[in-house]
Formats: structure tokens, C-alpha cells, sequence
């Protein structure tokens, strides 16, 4: 293979490397003997040079699943690919057939009505299965253990959307997924499709709307009685892809739509909150009291990706970009306020996570990467310098600071038990050691983030950036079904 | 797991990762597009951490076949290791059970009886079959596309040695194995037995003998009507390992001896001719003209290996370990004369190789890694800095570089063509790229090894030191029994 570009720094080059590693070397702590389960990660690896210059790797790039198995003490690694349709018939050809970032347009017409999803921005377990989502597309399901690629999941023929969001929500009450579809007529439209899936995984719920305007509608928020749908003017349009343009740009001139529905509501409960023009993407948490809706969620000035233009030409701006955990908080009994925001963190940050047994609760703990802290700013292009730990009550922040020269990606919650109280446990996060050209699996203290790791496991290769993972205990596993 | 050492240089870690890579990718020239084929590779990365203090990786770490499979100009990446009885047996431990190189009496006591061997020394195909090899135990099958490793094999029940050549000799004109064993009855035993297996695997030759003492018979030389087997006063006692001791150590009194035998001899045959001491481990080449037997490998004054120790307790020499290729020249009408010894090289170095389709039989062309060279002296440790190509009728040397902070594997030739000149193809090497934590397969003109490489395969990882690799074409592979 030719013709991969040469990264700036040669920690950011391609690997595409399916690897097996057993008994992963521990360099500093121990691991604790009782965790048994397996920390999922996506990570991104374009597997054939692509033919669109300038193409965005982070966001259609080849996913990979990376899994650290835990039992008894002992860390198994392994990697795969994740076989989507497009995967296999770029392999087939020995080279991309796909084009641009969202763009059929750009595709060679050999792959013409082959799925485009390339399953690269999470990997979560829910009714005995192991997904992998990329909201462009239906998710692929994987097998659990050996990670080999089961295929397109369409939930036995019920999946009516042409997409399905990368951010379900799992209420930990009903062990219901609560997930969504945009752009699910195809890219650009506005239609949103907004599904919950029983404990088992069949879907019992659908409602189709449309939103204002389409956009990235990345994340959502979800709560014991109520559905929320950030549309953030990040938006599509079909001629500009039409016309070989960004699939998204920025726009500044529209408001922001926050779009309420009861849970398992129908298309006429839909009510529309709006406020003005601001960014935000990932949702930290968020709960409600029966009417008040309160939504956790990094908020910036302006659009966070740089890769994305500007409708009116202005220039990426990186200081109003840096978004600021903020918390929106809905009156859903009165729609003609919109929403208000409040900040609740001095450090700007992204890849917000909680203690997920308290999704659509109440809760107070969270833990996010930091954009900036309290030595500077982060590397310019993903790479995080610090995690913060956050008691939402107290507003105290601790910082994980990995070491000179050493990157973090998304920290994940992982239970200290399955009884512990909230936030009691662990956070994991994979540190780039860029100078060594290798990666780390570090596990800290969730309530003592700032304390020495609780152990490190030493991988002797790199692990390419990455987005969104999740721990999947022992016992859940065990009732895997595929 | 915890409990491996931390080398000197990063670039030594342990990697202990199996690996998959598709589409391996070219940073510099081109990929002979009519080259079809497999290069394997052996190459040694322990993987449960030894309970032995300063335990010998190079010779007894676990054996992991590295394979780059050419097709239309297309190479993908495979690697394995090979689960032989011991790996077998120390993964379902999770930790090591096998002592000190070649001592079973420092394993635990639940190994006793298992297989001591590693296969981790050579990699090579015959009658269908790809075997790995480590001389103290039976050889191991894999298959040689997957890399699933088949077994222990024992030529269906034919094989009657302990153990078994990692340095089979391959005779073109009949397509036979001529292969042995050492320590044939068990560990530093004087017994050896020479077998030739037929075209098709099948052992159609055995003779047995005792050679003057016990000692590492690493190598061998093969001609059209002889075999030789050089004994070399790196001697092994049974008190030695009793105790704890080195296996080998360095006898600087005993003289070298070889075994003479005609082709398909019986011990009845033999005859040693005997020579002063010196140190010899891996042959180029040999040949014959009826009478005299000509042999090429590296000679050096004392002792080669830093770790095996002197009898005398002297220290070790590097000056003096160095080999310098020399040819060696038997006169079978006069064993009286013992054999004389002519340098053929002013530059030390091992890994001698040479056109495979010319063994048994006179040849002019070989290559090898230098110990010393042009720039000085190579890393210590086994990391060679150069490769020679050498016309052994002009004595005209070509030198490789492979840059600053580089290190050499073995050099392996590969026919430009089925019907190329001897000597006329391509020298494959992998090259470390210590700086960078990566390694590549740089593929140079047998000819012209001071010209510009042909092409370099970049990986993204590192690979670990390994010993002996050989190239398989398509169309032998094509001819696979398991």
C-alpha cells in the first residue's frame, strides 16, 4: 500500500495492525483481582489510503475494536477491524472505493447502495449483544469475545431508520436502550426516528419527526420521563454535498432547538424548546423531576470541530470553540422560556462520561477530558493533557495528569463493585506515551483521581485515536446472545 | 503480568503481540509486482516472564513466525506464535513453568515430560509441509497460510531422535531433506543421527553415531555426495545442567572435529578429521568435487556467545569471537591431514546465506551480516549494522547500510525468477528502525546491494529479534499437504 500521508507527529500515523496479546505487561500498581469484564473502545484506522485529499480520518476512518478482557488479575488484548459492508468490499478491491466524509456522491460507482458506515464511534453491549455504531448508518453487532464482525443489525427486520445514533442511552431501571436515527430518510433530511428497545433488545417504541433544520444531531439526553434532541446548528444540506462541499458547516445565525418528548411519546407530544446560537455535542448526564429537565453537556461560543466551515466564511475561532461543561436546564411546563444554562466547570473539556448505572438519574459524579488546564492548553487535533474528575454538588475538581508528552483519550467509568455508590470505582483511560510510541491502559481511583494510578498496563505498540468505549461486566457478558 | 526485565534500549521490550496487517504499506519504491510468495521468519519474544535470573531470551525465549505474503505487489502481514506443548502448557498457567535454556531440571515439577522446545530458531518448507525448528526438540508444523500451529511432528512415527536441526540442508537436484539430530538421546548426549527425507517428507535415510564429546551442533554442511558435521568445543555435561551450570561452555583445549560421511552413509562410514581449535556455528555454503569438500562458514578464534562461559574461567574475548567467513577444504582421500582453512572476508559476520537453489552445489554468491564493517563495530547484543553480498570467485564485496540507528536481521535471497542465475533476485531484510520503535522489510538487489533498495515495507511496530527466516514461493506453496 502507498499513499497514506505522513502525520506531523509519527505517533498519529496509521497502524491497522489486528493484534492478540495475552497477559498484558502491569508496569506500576496491581490489578484489582475482582474485576472480571471487558473494556470495549472504537478507535480509528483508515485501512486503505483514501483517494479525497484532505479526507477527515477522525470521522471516516475504519473502525477498530480494541478489548482489554479482565479475569482474576490478568489483562487479555485484542484488536479487530470491524467488518462493515464497506470494509469488505474495500478489502476486496485492495484499496478505498469510498469517498468523502458523508459524501455518496464521491464513492466509486462500483459501491454504489453498499453502506457507507464504517462503524467507528462506539462499541456498547445492551440484550446480549456487543454493538458498534456510527450515526450515519444501522449499527453492526460484533461477537463479544473473538470480535469477529457478525454484521449490519437491522433488530429482525424492525429497523425502519436508514441510521442509528452512536449515543444510546441505557435506562438502568427498565434496562431499556433508548436510541435515535437522524438523517434517517438519508442524508440531510430531518428526519429524526426515536426508538426504545426492551431489556431483551426488540424494539417497542417509535415516533418520526422532523427538526427544524438538519444537523449533526450527535448526542442526546434521556431521562426517566423524558427524551431531549439537541439540533445544533452544525448544519447539512444536500447541494453542498451535491457539490463536492463539507457535509457540515457552522452556522451562526441559527438558534439552538432542543426537542422534548415524553418518554415513549409520540410525534404530537413533540414541543420545541429554543435558545441562541451555541455549540455543544456530547451529554454528560441528565435526569428530571417531572418537570424540570436538567441536561449536563460541554457548551461552547462556537463550533468545536475545525474541520468544519463557517456558512459566512469567518474563520475557526479555537477560544470560542473550547466548550465548558454547562448545565441546561428545561421548564417543560412552560416552552415560551426556552432553556437556561449554567456553567459548572472552569476548565474547558470534551469526552464527558458518568457512572452509567445512573443514566437517566439523578446523579453527581462525572468525569471528562480536558481541553485546557491547569498546565495550559492541549495538543492542538484530539489529543487531551488531563482528565477531571468533577463532584457536580461541590463543583471540586480533581486532575489525572499522565506525564509529560502523553495524550489521554475518553475516560470511562467502571463499577469498584456492582453495589458500590455512585462514582465509587474506576476510571480508565488509554495514554498515548508519544515519545515511546506505545500506549497505556491506566486505571485510577474514580473518587481519587489526582493519587497515583491504581495500576498501568504497559501495551507495546500504539493505540490510534479513538472515540467512545465502555465496560461490559462479566455477568452482563455472560448473557450474551450472539 | 509483571516480572520482565527493562532492556537498555526500548527497542528490545518484549512485544508478545500477535499480529494481522493487510496491505502492509510501501514507503519507498515498489513492490516487484511478479513477486508471489511467503517470507516467514522466526523470530523470539517470550511471553510469560522467566523465574530464572538473567534467563537467555535469544535461545529460549518462545519462537513467533513473522510471514509477509506477496501477491500482484500486494504484501500482508502475519504473525503467530508457535504453540508448541510448552506454550500450551505455560498459557493455560498464565505464567512461565520451563527453567534455564536447555535445563529441565529448573522447570516445575507439572512440566516434567512435556516438550522443552521453543521453535524458535528457523522457519522452512518441505514436501508440503512449513516447519519451525529449535535443535533440542522435534520439529513443530504450522500451517503455513493461517499460521495455526498443527503440532509436534515425528514424520508420522518415523522420527526416532530427541531432536532435530533447526539447519536442514535442502539438495535441489533430488529435492531431499537432509537433515540430524544432536544430543539425539537426550540433552548432552554424544549421539547424533543423520536423516535424508525424499521429496515428499518421507524419512528414507538413518544412521546414528557418537561424536567425540558433546557439544552444540548448531549447523551442518551438505554436499552432493557428503555430509559433515562440524564438532565445535562449545561442550555440555549433564553435571553442568545437574548443578545449575551453563549448558554450553567454551572448551578452549578441545580441538574442532568433522564427521565425514558419504551421502546416505551408514556410521560405518565415518571418518573425523580433526583441526585445532577454533569457533564455527552457522555454514554458507559447501560443495564437493568427488574428492574435496568445500565448506564456507564464519571462523572466529574463541567463542562466539558472551553468555556461555569459558571452562578456564577466562573472560570472554569479543576481539577474538569474531568470524571471519573462511573455507574450510576436507580432503576425503587423506583424513591424516585433518582440513585447512583459507578467509575468504576481511569484514566478521554470521548469518551467512547464499542462493538456496544452489545447495549442495558449487556457488560464487552469498550475503551475510557484518559484525564490523565500513562505520565500525555493530551494536552489541546481536544488532547487526550491515549486510555484504560477496563474490566468493572475485572476493568482490558489496556493502548495505541501512541508515543511522538501524539493525539488521538476517539476509535472505529470493530468486528474481524461477529460472534467475544463481545469485540474481532480491536480498530481503528486516531492518529495526531503533529511534522510531518500528520495523521494516527492506527488499535490495542481490546484485547491487549498494544501490538504492528496491522497495521498503514499512510497519507500524516493532519486530523482535528473531534468527532464521526463508522465502517460500507461491508455486511450492501451492503444494501444501497440511
Amino acid at each position: 500500500m502507498v499513499g497514506f500521508p505522513t502525520p506531523k507527529d509519527p505517533f498519529d500515523a496509521p497502524m491497522r495492525v489486528e493484534a492478540d496479546l495475552r497477559g498484558v505487561q502491569v508496569t506500576q500498581g496491581e490489578v484489582p483481582e475482582h474485576l472480571a469484564g471487558t473494556y470495549y473502545k472504537c478507535v480509528i484506522d483508515r485501512q486503505w489510503p483514501s483517494f479525497i485529499e484532505n479526507d477527515l480520518e477522525l470521522f471516516n476512518g475504519d473502525g477498530m475494536i480494541i478489548a482489554f478482557r479482565f479475569d482474576g488479575g490478568r489483562v487479555d488484548f485484542k484488536s479487530r477491524y470491524v467488518r462493515t459492508p464497506r470494509f469488505v468490499a474495500e478489502e476486496a478491491a485492495g484499496r478505498a472505493l469510498f469517498g468523502a466524509y458523508r459524501n455518496p456522491f464521491t464513492d466509486d460507482p462500483s459501491v454504489a447502495g453498499v453502506s457507507r458506515g464504517v462503524a467507528n464511534t462506539n462499541v456498547f453491549f445492551h440484550g446480549g449483544k456487543l454493538y458498534v455504531a456510527k450515526e450515519d448508518s444501522p449499527p453492526v453487532i460484533m461477537d463479544p469475545v473473538t470480535l469477529e464482525t457478525l454484521g449490519e443489525y437491522d433488530f429482525e427486520g424492525t429497523l425502519t431508520s436508514a441510521t442509528s445514533t452512536a449515543h444510546p442511552k441505557f435506562d438502568p431501571v427498565t434496562g431499556e436502550m433508548v436510541f435515535f436515527g437522524y438523517a434517517a430518510k438519508g442524508e440531510t433530511t430531518r428526519d429524526i426516528v426515536y426508538y426504545e428497545a426492551d431489556r431483551d433488545g426488540r424494539l417497542i417504541h417509535e415516533t418520526w419527526f422532523q427538526a427544524p433544520y438538519s444537523s449533526m444531531v450527535h448526542d442526546f439526553a434521556v431521562t426517566q420521563n423524558f427524551v431531549v434532541f439537541p439540533i445544533i446548528p452544525l448544519r447539512s444540506e444536500l447541494e453542498w454535498i451535491e457539490k463536492g462541499e463539507s457535509h457540515f458547516k457552522w452556522d451562526p445565525h441559527e438558534p439552538v432547538h432542543l426537542g422534548v418528548l415524553p418518554r415513549k411519546g409520540t410525534a404530537a407530544d413533540l414541543r420545541w424548546f429554543t435558545g441562541s446560537n451555541r455549540f455543544a455535542s456530547h451529554i454528560m448526564g441528565a435526569y428530571d423531576d417531572g418537570r424540570f429537565i436538567h441536561i449536563d453537556t460541554p457548551v461552547g461560543a462556537a463550533n468545536y470541530f475545525p474541520w468544519f466551515p463557517d456558512v459566512t466564511g469567518a474563520p475557526y475561532d479555537p477560544e470560542r470553540a473550547k466548550g465548558y461543561l454547562s448545565r441546561w436546564t428545561v421548564d417543560t411546563q412552560d416552552a415560551t422560556r426556552g432553556f437556561t444554562e449554567f456553567r459548572l466547570c472552569r476548565f474547558a473539556g470534551e469526552f464527558p462520561r458518568m457512572d452509567d448505572r445512573q443514566e437517566t438519574l439523578p446523579y453527581s459524579w462525572g468525569v471528562m477530558a480536558l481541553l485546557d488546564g491547569p498546565g495550559g492548553h492541549s495538543r492542538p487535533g484530539g489529543g487531551f493533557r488531563w482528565l477531571s474528575g468533577i463532584d457536580l454538588d461541590s463543583g471540586r475538581q480533581q486532575i489525572y495528569w499522565p506525564g509529560e508528552d502523553s495524550t489521554v483519550g475518553e475516560p470511562v467509568f467502571v463499577p469498584g463493585a456492582s453495589d458500590a455508590p455512585p462514582g465509587h470505582g474506576y476510571v480508565f483511560v488509554i495514554v498515548g506515551r508519544r515519545a515511546e510510541m506505545r500506549s497505556d491502559l491506566v486505571i485510577l481511583d474514580a473518587q481519587r483521581l489526582d493519587a497515583e494510578p491504581v495500576c498501568t498496563l504497559s501495551l507495546p505498540m500504539r493505540i490510534r485515536m479513538g472515540l467512545h468505549g465502555n465496560w461490559v461486566g462479566a455477568d452482563e457478558l455472560a448473557g450474551r446472545t450472539d
